[in-house]
């Protein structure tokens, strides 16, 4: 019997998908997952149940409600940063789509979805080359709650780690691709549009991000040759 | 204008309400948090809405749907411990109302809330005298977990920092109310009862701990006062 498991956060993005198909390759049992947290782009929940149950893993959707705004991911009269060029998204200064303590509050739950499954490790697809400019998905940041987990849970206390693994920390987007399209990661079926529209806007920096990657790679999105 | 502002943890127990008042005593304009996280003990939501408004201070009821079980506070199928003696309790082995990684979702949610409302503190008033071993009540977790502040938020990033203030940390019981009296803490309003019936049951760990305090000070807790 394989007793290795692990929660992976999945958004249905690009990055969570690679790191779940990532985890799987691994030898974990995967259990994966998803936030309904009131994001704009509420399409990915979807998308995010769809890819966990293609390849048969077990998944909880978690309904998490933040009753204070102040980030256009949740709030529609802010506006979403758009048609902003690669060098102004990787400047790394925190943009508006930035949600307060958002990883902070997924790893938490995740941590208590280890503990309660015996889980011995968190998958989370963060990464800092390609990135916007969130701080909670910067390394120093994953250090610092790793400790968090050393000190403040049962598992950890007991000497039963929890491990934060970031496979995908210092990659570039088409270095994940690249991963991804190695464990035949579905990319049609992930959505990273922060808009949530029918189709990608390819106007937000989620948006530029993933073409970036493809484009390294002269490579077609397989998402928008399924739109098209 | 005040500009202070703290969000406290706010349970409606003993330790929670004291620190919501030692919070307003140092001068900071109070944003309450409290939690409906399927607690068996549902009272004390209530409880400390009631404490909340009695002071006049901003507060926000979160629900926290935690799909995985795992500890007698949330699931009525594990026994609650009861009639232990004070040096079984105090031993500090983590005990089965233990709920994975509580307090780190807890502070995740605090740390949202404080840099959504611009706060520079965060209150919580867990202490380790008399306590009962749950590891995320402790120093080193709360050290921690500074640290994830200080890297992983906006605020921390910027260097506007969110402080974790723990004001009673290292007070036993009797210390707490001591305190808590001389802030005219309303303690016949306060619940610590882990059954959450119409009286204390005065069996758990909770109603043990907090006889001893009110013992040690040659005081009748002036909840069962009001009760009897």
């Amino acid at each position: 019997m394989n007793n290795k498991r692990a929660v992976v956060l999945l958004s249905g993005g690009l990055d969570s998908t690679t790191a779940l198909f990532f985890a799987r390759a691994q030898g974990y049992k995967v259990f994966a997952l998803i936030f309904d947290y009131g994001q704009r782009h509420r399409k990915e929940i979807k998308v995010a149940q769809k890819i966990a149950r293609e390849i048969g893993c077990v998944y909880t959707v978690l309904k998490i409600n933040l009753p204070w705004k102040g980030s256009a991911l949740l709030d529609k009269n802010i506006s979403l940063p758009q048609n902003r060029n690669l060098v102004k998204i990787l400047k790394n200064k925190i943009p508006a789509t930035y949600v307060p303590a958002r990883n902070i509050i997924f790893l938490s739950f995740a941590a208590s979805y280890a503990e309660a499954v015996g889980a011995q490790a968190i998958f989370i697809g963060a990464n800092i080359r390609d990135y916007s400019g969130y701080p909670d998905c910067r390394p120093e940041f994953f250090k610092a709650f790793r400790q968090v987990l050393a000190k403040g849970i049962k598992a950890g206390v007991e000497g039963k780690t929890i491990e934060i693994k970031t496979p995908l920390i210092r990659k570039d987007k088409s270095q994940i691709i690249k991963l991804g399209l190695s464990l035949k990661v579905p990319y049609q079926m992930t959505w990273s549009c922060y808009r949530g529209g029918e189709t990608p806007c390819g106007r937000c920096d989620s948006c530029i991000l993933r073409k970036k990657g493809f484009d390294q790679l002269g490579i077609k999105d397989p998402l928008l040759a399924v739109i098209q």
